[in-house]
């Protein structure tokens, strides 16, 4: 399934005791929907707050249904702050996670000394008459390719290792709306988030563009700006290879670099 | 003062026992900010839900700040969903009704099977792969100008008048997203609600966009659509006159005319 989620009133993703999340809510619905106990698995984690255009959800079951009644089915059962956007029977092999060869995600900002009502719930506002567009570009584009994002990390990220390649990091927009895009491979807990915080540092004239390489370099939390509010993070798409893709790691590696050349 | 508002969990702009109200929120964080009680005024009610980009509200004041002290000083006491946008001292004659000379409303709509938790606060969904845009735009077409209105109205509208003036309807956007865009001098109540689910209609192939001029000369409510849903309606802009227009309503009607017709 593609699942699309308002974060908003969501603690993420996996299951948790006491909160509401994307994984507790489908299982319920699966559970209402068909009388079947299924565990649904994602290709991410999202943190609490953050938001979904099309998150992968796998979920094995032993029921017949067609695609679309999927779709109609879960949405009936699912609260209004999720939905079952497509559904598509996979291949016995297919693994929702390994089979990933990318994901994009998009960070949304407004930029102004007054605060929007309506665009409070998917932006970050910075209040601020306006940013270095062209600052943040050089910056970005300094993210993009392969590096070590030991300074891009949440504390309590355990990935052994750090290294990570970008295919795309991309500030788009002007005035009062501005767009992070995103892409890779693999990320790191809250690397987009603090890539995103990192930006607006050099949009505020606080960092410079021509620092980030040393920032990188240092592996030093500190050297990077701080974590942007999960609110205005979209996990945006995850790539998949063809079917069969995952093949062993050299394979997927192959797969991983031609998506992302592709864009 | 122009404000901004997610209508979502508000009961319209006024003042009513125990629901929230913009009126009385903004009532209550001047009080909070200037310890001074003052009264809200508005050039439009809105029904519960509608929302507003920038609707005009005027406050009679015996306090002495700065147009720009008025923005931060209120937002800061305002609730999440409204703000103050802009600020600026008016002339002892100005009416913040009266001498609007015109507004725009928008209405959303998304159009697809599949219901989206990150659009569903401010677009109607309907249920349809697709709608016949241009037999939308032909309708909309058909209801610009001077006609009798009394069709697309609430029974509970009490206007003497039902004979209204829309420089603009127009019906734009692609695919999943559309919108109606509606600007005249004057509206009834539910006037663009149902415009909107009249529209709609004639998207569905239910109506014939030949026979709005019927439907309007009928002034027979059951002719025209469904009042569309308050949440995918926003207040987008009130037009003013230049100042001291208001004399007479000869040389309003005139400035009012003048202000449409530049559009």
């Amino acid at each position: 399934m593609r699942v699309e989620f308002d974060g908003g009133a969501l603690s993420g993703f996996q299951r948790q005791l006491g909160v509401r999340t994307v994984q507790a809510e489908l299982e319920a619905a699966w559970q209402r929907w068909l009388g079947e106990a299924v565990h649904a698995a994602s290709s991410s984690r999202t943190d609490a707050g953050v938001h979904a255009r099309a998150m992968p959800v796998l979920v094995r079951t032993a029921a017949e249904v067609p695609d679309k009644a999927v779709v109609f089915g879960m949405n009936a059962m699912l609260p209004d702050d999720i939905a079952v956007i497509s559904a598509q029977q996979m291949p016995e092999t297919f693994h929702v996670r390994h089979d990933a060869v990318g994901k994009r995600y998009i960070y949304r900002l407004r930029v102004s000394p007054v605060r929007s009502p309506l665009r409070r719930r998917d932006r970050w506002h910075i209040r601020h008459q306006a940013l270095d567009v062209a600052a943040m570009q050089r910056a970005a584009l300094a993210m993009q390719g392969e590096h070590d994002f030991a300074g891009f990390r949440a504390a309590s990220c355990v990935a052994r290792s750090t290294v990570r390649s970008l295919s795309r990091v991309e500030v788009s927009g002007e005035g009062e709306a501005l767009e992070i895009a995103v892409e890779g491979n693999a990320f790191l807990q809250n690397m987009v988030r603090i890539i995103a915080g990192t930006l607006v540092e050099v949009g505020k004239g606080r960092k410079d563009a021509g620092d980030i390489p040393a920032v990188l370099a240092s592996g030093d939390r500190k050297q990077a700006g701080p974590t942007a509010p999960a609110h205005g993070l979209t996990l945006d798409e995850v790539f998949y290879g063809p079917p069969g893709a995952r093949q062993g790691l050299e394979h997927k590696q192959l797969l991983s670099r031609l998506a992302l050349r592709d864009r």
